[in-house]
């Protein structure tokens, strides 16, 4: 059996594991909510650290908290902020919808390091109490969003971003090595005038900086901070110009711009920031499936699929057929995409179902987000090293593909006119021929004409 | 039996309505795709008759058309996107998926059209060609997404914004309306610390604004135009600047900043621009679900509800229960923003299943962001119109509810501690007694101290 | 301007066009919810004809309705059924969320009707009045529901049944006719080991078979009807025994086997049946997504794609590439398959948010699954007759890129070893050498028994 | 540094921790996805030790495998399938999308295993190679989606159904202790005609008991196994009868009713079964949403909401509001119906991705059904645990509530018509009266009569 020691709340004492911080409002959550194996995000535990950290430096300055509380205070935050409490937040994901429970854990784990560092007792709540000093000036209303917003922007910069821009660099690099590879087009799958291999990726390329934009322009919000609306939006018990300190000092902690947000009452109640950057992850999916899907058919094979590119081999494709390579990349990158758009479709309803001062979907619609965060920037990063770095053109079948195609015909529509063409394209396919011998055959051109406008060379742009 | 005429097309001769201008491809897809009732959104007809327009312009200009044969079709297309043909355009959404089929309505309208004007024989394709003339330097694969973007933006303009914007006014005069009117704040459904109702408005008027802001940040995009991509992204047969000459013909057309869009890969194979657009328009019904969905029960009663808001009264409510008044208009907005909700899941996905050099998703995507746009820019404005212009407070149950709540606790706490403080509340809720009668009776407090700091008016901001 | 009669309801007077049966209560909803446009599905409107017929039937047998007035309504109903003033309905489905208006539409028509028949006064309410006759022993909360299952079982029956049914004989068909081609399988979109085309096919047919059982197991809860359960579940205002009677008169009337649901309050304030629907609906698209997107894939090129089925070509394909056909008929079901899922996403949501005796979402949750049942059955049965008919098999393709496979490897790993197969494998690829050639030489088999071993024919089952 | 032992495969060596079973495909695989945090599920683990040992059990009784390797490998696969070996299987969801690498750790897992109980040396793939003995007569391509449908009907049995069938006996019984008590009822959230709060419970318990057959009518689809298909669905390198009879090993290993499936193209290319699991959890995510978020609003206050119902205390519900009790039960319920309801989304698009043999998101679609089933499960028992069974009536307050509403004027319709029953509830509600005194004051009923007919105990049902 574990050691253990008595913690108690308003609803009386409770055993909490000896070696941990938490308190009885921590414990009493692991009985009441045996929910499922998802963890609140460890991203989610260290903001709290950064929001207590903040909190404390502001009642200290402004007189309402003793220095040496307020110190201790800081410092045990710190521990949690820079992730070295982890451990002592073992609460799940389905909870209260407000959070409330994971504000109170890291208010009892903060407690109890700071009551040990100033040498009284675990659990005694002497001197530093869990709500009255560690929670002094705010809610679990407007800390968990807060909390929310900070891992958030957090997992943008030191996650998905990276993972996008990563991705990114290495489809400009393809870009530039593709250049000059002229291939056919497909539209509706089916054979189209040619385009560059560096065409194609170049649309590739756009759709990620794109990505990087979109989720840019979510952020804003993001940056907009609930903390100071305390209980409902009004900002009790918080002096005037609490939002605006707080906000500061977390931008200070994070190196993030983080401002107090405008209307506190929203802040609380709805979550449309999330929401929005939900919309933004989802966008991101949805370019990254279309790009991951391409370069899966683009490289099917070996023999017997189109065959245009080589994906790099990374491993036995097959527990059955020997020698068989996958385009395993691309596989966990589209499951990760549309496992976003689910997440997307949990997060706008719940974003929707907030009720007067207070949405109660906070902890999941947090995972939700910090999880697609989490998922497409590993994805985009792995995709990136294990494929896109690795890709080559396989040139002789591209080439050959290209001239076998029909619809190299175009180019010959404003010269004979569509229908003729159309008679040139038809004929040549009914009868398995060049669209060359049959436009001359028809006596629409001449092999000189012919020879000087179907050049797939002079296709790949305007003229 | 209606009268016909004999159009062709490569596939063979057809008979179609006398009275009406289109040609054989229309009526082929008019039977080969007899799929539900969702005829293609004027707002895409009208569109397709802006291109057309644009690009005669442009081929006048350029010298590629013959002067008269432009004129014409100017003309004609003029009629389209005046909404003087929208009956010539009979096709459902449901058809090929790149909108070939809408495109070559257009262009066979517009050419039969073109040459009555110029006394032709309708049905002859002379001396106006639906392909070689109307369609020159077009392809479907980039006439129809500028459609799309070109139906979106003028939706936005014409239908969403001024809707959100009337809903924003309609808030906005009941936050000035509700200033001062002290209320019982809601967390988690339960009683919470006080705000006013014109806070509480507050946070909608905010949530409103932003929505606008989101929408209006998702429009570059869509101001960025396909058009001059042709069949798969790199302008075969267009002369060097078509792109930008159209879109800026467009631009002036409309009245609308459309440019030409930086990477015509992307503006085929790809429509993010529309499942951001999506997204947009699902945050937007996040946010006026919550808002709907509040008033609703805030006005719910007559007796047996919160009866805080006085809702007008618009219709009978019901068929069986004499006297009843139904919040009918929250109801309207809300299914409208559940609907949404499945619109933006339908594009995102659909978003998501471009191939190669084109996304066959195009007529469904387009007609889903414009129906979300149709439906939450009318139902924000029938809203405003019918209940909130004629909202009131119901100002006596307002103050009851204020003063009966337990949770002005809440001003005690720094007084006397967060854990006496929740003795008083526990035991005024034991003993249905006041929190005054019993902060005095369990010795924390004399009642010159309870009235002078907890003060519904000191409870709703900072001090 | 429109002749115009007066109708009053109990708000007042209004002017209704005087060659429609409307009422007061249907012009205000007109006014009042000026939102979309979305009409109420013909089907919903018919329904709400056999239900009036039923009842009348009901309430003249147990003596409360007089028999004239009774045979009256009987009479009126009857032609709302039979589509006979299917344009007397003009509200849309962004009204009331109990669907009040349209019940209260069903009851004008009625009433005005009969009174016509009767010699009566339209616009009177005498002798036939909308409430206390047409609409007596119902309210909107038991009726509207009601008629949203009549008309989901009637939609299954007519149009979405047929339409499966239609496409499995189809895939049946070609399951027959592609018995003994010998084909490529593909994993991962690579090559992998030989399977019957006709294996291929039987995948899909079986999809479809199991498509048609789901739809079908979801029919049971449809056919529970809520009508009896009045205002809020009680029956208050109805006779003993009136729930099974009314059910009973409606499935004679319709010849479906409608039954009384077993609990009146679950059916008014939640709609699991229709939302139970919708994921059948939402699997049967996942479903004919696959098959149409094989489909498209096997059937790319002409020459630059699998290029295994030859596909009907239908009509032109692009406006620009002279000659292309297109999988158009593979578009118009892969977007009406996407639409599906968005419109299951909007149910489910919609689903979740009946709130106490009533779900005021049930106008929307009624057009989603009317609208995809629709779109489900006319497109598999626009995708039968234009693409699996005409379906043929590339003979001389098929037999081409199956004998290229490495994949015929997988036969040889029992007779030497997963890891020397790989080997086998592995060197013909990196040699473009045949799997014969390389097995030999490196001494793992004899021709012979290559010969032997490796043979499609005997790879396509267990042996 | 961890010791560590060389692993080979087709790629190289690799170094593996020694204390670990696995060996170097599924190191490869740790390093080639490190994607997200999300493990296999346990429960597919343990299906994979399940699959192993039911094969061994064939090939040792068809003479393929030699006793002593079989009789090992069965011993090695039963600690899988007993939860011994759970911590040797580290890799994560995001990976191939046929789960080739999860059937490859258990393969080599259990090779290594039983080598080691045979006295051999550990990834010496002697005696017990993990492809050609462990992963006789399998692919990944079969095996996997076998342990899908194992984990899934596992997970139905274990953690669903029984949380499903604990909150249907807890509705149950309050659907008797609360028998009697009329309540007010509520339609549009508006106050309507009454009805006893056991028939409001009832419509929640036969909810529930839907859900249950619900998802019981998913399962016999569940059962069916795609374990014989092997590679592409054919069955090759296995004997006639071998689906069959490993499918009636797996049954009695596990104690559930699987069979072989009756089509493996369709079992391996497809996962419509699991398609049709989640649209069934979706609806009972709508059902159990409906029920939370109903009790929530009865149970708000505690003294200005609706406060009919009083639900348990469980911990403290506020970090700022001392003796705030929050409804956090149905917080966390309607979280996990919200993010089901994503999960669905996710499903469904990845169920309509497959291409041709196989569908390639198998590990994403089995984690979300199988998470989905976990949280309904888990946070059903918990509801029922920590609310239901504790919840009780506010008796008083019903009884308040229901005599001032102005909906039993609906008993008095039938008595004096609708119209006239309007003009008393309009008049009682605009003078703030009583029904009674306005009904008699309009003359259209004496005391007597009024007394007589408006009772709401005969309201309640059909008379």
């Amino acid at each position: 059996m574990t050691d253990t020691r008595t913690e108690t709340d308003s609803f009386g004492p409770l055993e909490v594991p000896s070696g941990k911080y938490w308190g009885a409002q921590t414990q009493r959550s692991l009985i009441n909510f045996p929910i499922g194996w998802e963890k609140q995000p460890v991203a989610i535990v260290r903001a709290l650290g950064v929001i207590k950290h903040a909190c404390a430096e502001a009642n200290k300055a402004n007189g309402k908290l003793a220095p040496d509380l307020a110190d201790a205070i800081i410092a045990a935050a710190t521990e949690v902020h820079e992730g070295k409490l982890d451990d002592n937040f073992p609460l799940v994901v389905w909870q209260t919808g407000s959070g409330t429970q994971s504000n109170m854990n890291a208010n009892e784990v903060i407690s109890n390091r700071a009551i040990e560092m100033l040498g009284g007792t675990i659990g005694s709540k002497d001197p530093v109490h869990p709500n009255d000093h560690v929670n002094m000036g705010q809610s679990s209303n407007d800390t968990f969003p807060t909390a929310m917003h900070i891992a958030t922007a957090t997992q943008a910069r030191d996650v998905l971003l990276p993972g996008l821009e990563k991705l990114h660099a290495g489809l400009e690099a393809k870009v530039a090595a593709f250049e000059g590879i002229i291939k056919i087009g497909r539209t509706h799958t089916q054979d189209a005038t040619p385009l560059t291999l560096s065409q194609e990726f170049s649309g590739y390329t756009h759709q990620v900086a794109m990505a990087i934009k979109r989720v840019k322009a979510a952020l804003p919000h993001i940056y907009e901070l609930a903390q100071g609306g305390t209980a409902v939006g009004t900002g009790l018990n918080t002096p005037p110009g609490w939002g605006e300190t707080v906000a500061a000092n977390m931008a200070r902690i994070t190196g993030l711009p983080f401002v107090t947000a405008p209307n506190k009452f929203e802040a609380l109640a709805a979550h449309d920031a999330m929401v929005e950057m939900s919309g933004a992850l989802k966008t991101v999916a949805a370019s990254l499936f279309k790009i991951a899907n391409d370069i899966r058919f683009l490289g099917s094979g070996p023999r017997c699929g189109l065959g245009e590119l080589i994906l790099p081999e990374n491993e036995p494709g097959s527990s059955i057929m020997p020698g068989k390579v996958n385009p395993t990349q691309c596989e966990a990158l589209t499951q990760v995409c549309a496992h976003v758009m689910g997440n997307d479709a949990a997060v706008g309803f719940a974003g929707s179902q907030g009720h007067f001062e207070l949405n109660v979907y906070k902890p999941m619609m947090a995972y939700n987000v910090l999880q697609s965060m989490q998922l497409l920037g590993d994805a985009a990063s792995a995709f990136t090293d294990n494929l896109i770095d690795g890709l080559d053109a396989n040139r002789p079948r591209i080439e050959k593909l290209l001239h076998e195609s029909l619809m190299l015909v175009t180019a010959l529509a404003p010269e004979i006119g569509y229908d003729n063409a159309t008679k040139v394209a038809k004929t040549a396919h009914k009868n398995g021929t060049t669209l060359r011998e049959e436009a001359i055959a028809l006596g629409f051109v001449d092999g000189d004409t012919f020879d000087r406008v179907v050049r797939p060379e002079n296709m790949v742009g305007p003229r």
